[in-house]
């Protein structure tokens, strides 16, 4: 079993971690860590509140018995010798100081964006851009790191970037034009967003969303070039809108192609796209990387972001575009905690075992 | 005093009639109307559960006193000969019928979108097209009518072609692309949305909606041309989405200028706009038809729809779009049952009255 | 196998049965009736919307694939001769003609309220009452069955009985005062609650329920006395309400008890309880009929409702009342459409099947 | 003109505050103070975030336009010589540091918790305890004070304790069982309550607020003796709760009378009462206190909250309970924010001023 570590394990994204490396088949956790704050208890004390004892786990479903009394460390002085692999699930400006510590030794695989547009990082999903873990060896020699950080992209990114692979491969893409209606739970809890915000409303602005996810789609739709990607030369202008929906994230995307293409070519390239071929045997990969829906009332987030258990992508409602040169419309919906954070980087966790960058 | 009757008075749309009427300084309801079922009993009665004598009442102002006590009238048999003005709120199977029969002798200002696409019929936005009103007479010459039939838009067409207005002035517009985020009420209570459906969830389609817009959009804008209008000449791609939003449409614009502008001219002529000067004298005008925040966390449906008491339409987030031609982004909220409705249609009918159609 | 056949099928419970029957181990599903508007066509075709195709499924869980080329059939002349359980998920004026005509021949286990007032219908709550099924041949005699009804309680007293059984057992009970805030499931989509209504709200009233509840308690508590139940001896006043939760009815309850008892003995025998032992190997039964809380900020519907597959009914806040004579009072949440409809219908008919009602 | 300061200016009690003031005849502010950080700085500027530059001002009314450049004092330093009044808008512990201070020289009327269970500190509700204003020098003979300190209720009491009243003065009270279904505004934005908590749920538990009800609404329905209130002799029992509503509290109450009363009679006095007979001069008095429904569809938080300004204490439903003493149950909808808060604070201090406690 490949020992891991959990850092940022109290919060919402380190009990995602928790969640979905339950009964995992390759990897155990081995260490939990947080702020100082926690350390020195046990996982369960961590979590509990301190004035009602009430549990401050956030979660459908529950963690594993054995996590609770494991003891939490300070993320700061944890002891890595004995691991594989970090997990991190720390905020961003933490993850500058502590990613690079542990990644001298470890493989680093982080929701964090801190890292995500250095030249030598690659931002990972797998089946979309596997092949650019190489650049981690150019990481490793760059930095003189036996380990190495690899993030996966922002939440909003994913659906989108994993939608417009295959359009990509088979027609070309010019343009991207993306309007996002994001769910709460993408903006965490300390404190997210306050109830009385969007109780009957819509927020139109997500600090800094709009700019990653332009950038990344590039980034992870890039070809790597021997000792860095370089990123696929079609520009992506987003408006990231924040609405009423606990999980999956919504994206109304139009995109202009090189080549013209009828809809039902989009959506068969769509649907049969798996880049994930010859790797199902990855543990948490979906069958299908992608879902197209004929119903125009799909993809719904309610209904569709627990596809393939938040793996899946689910597109529905592909139209021809009359505005943009070779112009197709759709609608996405991605898992934002599932495919687009803590399961999405314990899928990259997988294929870098499998690959043999972590043993 | 113009003497109007609302016809489709106990349904959603007829109820904001009744409160954007109350009180009004030019207009009294002498007549109300709706189908057979309710024709005989007083409005109230009319409005009143059966069961339990709860009133079915829906908008959140009370309606007039007097009005309670009002006959209802069968739509179909009508006695219009006391009338000035048609109020018609009903829905467009219904107004295929109903509003030729009444167009022959009077003004019709009508929510449905029964008559918007035929080639002798304005739909209005006062301020934006007023001299659309020119075509008022070329219908009436058509059709051999004493009077006429005006729509309004549809609620999601109304905001989009009131800020195009004044870039389409300055600028020009090449093309437009956008979504929505609409609110619960534009899809009424026959059923409308189901809370079921919609709790934790946006629901990616609305029937027929996206071919309104685009059309819509180009015939506001367009030019009377003697004796018709014709369209502006931009492309016009949207997807509509519902979300948890009680009232106000939220729209996520992306638009191709002809000339060049920056982020400030834009909002400049955004903010300087009023296509209603010299027409203040109009009771339901707002002062300011458009109002720019510069907040990035505006407009909200929430904080915004009611702004000018729902007549005004509210921008927010102007930005240089970096993938269309000349290219600027922003979102809109504006008021789909007020501007968007009834209380628009009320200021079409001022328009109409002060520049003489209506007397 | 048990054959069975769901009377109602198009409509939500009826969806929420095929579901509870998905891979069965005892009973098969091998009949579907709706109304004659549906009958005849495939049940694929049957739930799928005439304009857009899309179907009008409501479960978060999908059909079985071989129901979708099932027959539906009218279910006024539905053959049942070869069937050994109608189910019958079709509203209460429906169910008065249908269910007696089923019944004459086969076992009816009904989610509508039509007869569960009658002198010789059992309540059934397996683990609760289940002795009460010995009013079927009781039944049976009086009517010349050779089946019978045994219809389930409103979803709304399930939760309720299931926590007074244990009070009322070991500490008796003087009466009951319930404030329910019920979730939107429970009203249906014909057409339910309203989105409109419901966002930002709180419905006071639901038609009917109230009486229900207090009735239904009663008797689903009273004794079986050789050939009727003589209803529990105290009172249940309830009010209930509507909130906007999707599934899981949480109810604020205050019970007066005979002997005094303390919180924490009350906690014990309502954990303990296991009206079902002996009854483990019940398909569909729960492993704990009831779990308690400490957490004071549980049980909440979003967490709770789904514990043990939404067959268990979670407490928590149980306090002493100074008000009551020997008061206590405590939360429950309740899942209305799991326990509290189609798969606690399956229970009951688990319980028949083991205890020789139906083969 | 009265003049006043708003000490906690910048929370949104402070912010309620200022609207409530907005245009009031009687009472000016002359100064606003918040914590040390907002200090020196114009009120836009405090509430102003100092990264994106947005306002952060939480009521649906805009504050006056004077108020924005009014400088922000430090609370703890704020000079009082030139007020009459100061209004406590901070929490409980800054209250118990804070009001004592100005309470030395000027009238404090506070929305916090911190002095309302002292003997000499009247908890006031206009027209429902107005004689309460005699402990005002009780307590300035008691603590050598020239000012005083007045307590609003906490928002859940305000509509119990106005709707009891009546019935407690009619026909007597022996009990009370009362669950609350409270808005989410109640419960502030630091971080008040998470989307992410409260989005398709039910919070079944609010710290320290079921203990608050109980002594309050004694308190208030106590009877002045000379130089302390004696507390009404009945219990109240209550469990409350938070559901996805903006602003208005709903409460299920159950009561028993020690005398018997019909619901007509109840409805009666409910709808007479009018503990401001003779003070209707207040400014922000509602003419009705409370307001009874026949529509058992009401009351509902949406429709309701805002009668007579949020002045209004809504009642519906009002029927027998068959399991108390002289059983009768009913519902209410009150205002949490306006009657509830700062602006029943403001209620208070026209009260006090009509009787000479504030010139």
């Amino acid at each position: 079993m490949v020992k891991a570590a959990i850092v940022g394990a109290t919060g919402i994204v380190g009990q995602q971690f928790l969640v979905a490396l339950k009964n995992h088949p390759w990897i155990e956790i081995t260490a939990l860590a947080a702020s100082e704050r926690s350390a020195g208890r046990s996982y369960k004390e961590a979590i509990s509140d301190a004035r009602s004892g009430a549990l401050r786990w956030f979660c459908q479903e529950p963690p594993a018995e054995e996590v609770m009394t494991m003891p939490v460390q300070n993320a700061a002085e944890m002891d890595i010798s004995a691991l594989d692999i970090v997990f991190s699930a720390v905020e961003s400006d933490q993850a500058k100081i502590l990613e690079p510590k542990f990644a001298r030794e470890k493989a680093v695989i982080s929701t964090a964006s801190a890292f995500r547009y250095d030249e030598d990082v690659p931002i990972l999903i797998p089946g979309i851009n596997s092949e650019h873990t190489k650049l981690i060896n150019v990481q490793r020699k760059a930095r003189g790191w036996r380990g190495f950080i690899t993030p996966i992209p922002n939440c909003t990114t994913t659906g989108l970037a994993i939608t417009l692979k295959p359009i990509y491969e088979s027609f070309g893409v010019n343009a991207v034009i993306m309007t996002s209606l994001q769910a709460l739970s993408g903006a965490g809890r300390s404190p997210g967003v306050i109830g009385l915000d969007i109780l009957d409303n819509v927020i139109p602005f997500i600090v800094g969303e709009e700019e990653k996810v332009q950038q990344e789609t590039q980034k992870i739709l890039g070809s790597f070039a021997g000792n860095t990607v370089n990123p696929a030369r079609f520009n992506v202008s987003c408006t990231c809108t924040r609405v009423n929906v606990r999980e999956g994230h919504t994206e109304s995307v139009f995109v202009s192609t090189q080549k013209t293409c009828a809809v039902d070519e989009i959506t068969r390239v769509l649907r049969e796209y798996n880049g994930l071929v010859g790797g199902a045997e990855l543990p948490s990969a979906p069958r299908h990387m992608i879902i197209v829906h004929e119903d125009p009332f799909r993809p719904q987030p309610r209904l569709d972001r627990d596809a393939e258990d938040g793996m899946a992508t689910v597109v529905g409602r592909i139209r021809k575009d009359n505005v943009l040169e070779n112009g197709i419309k759709y609608l996405l919906v991605s898992h934002n905690t599932k495919m687009g954070a803590a399961k999405g980087a314990v899928l990259v966790a997988e294929l870098l075992i499998r690959d043999g960058y972590i043993s």
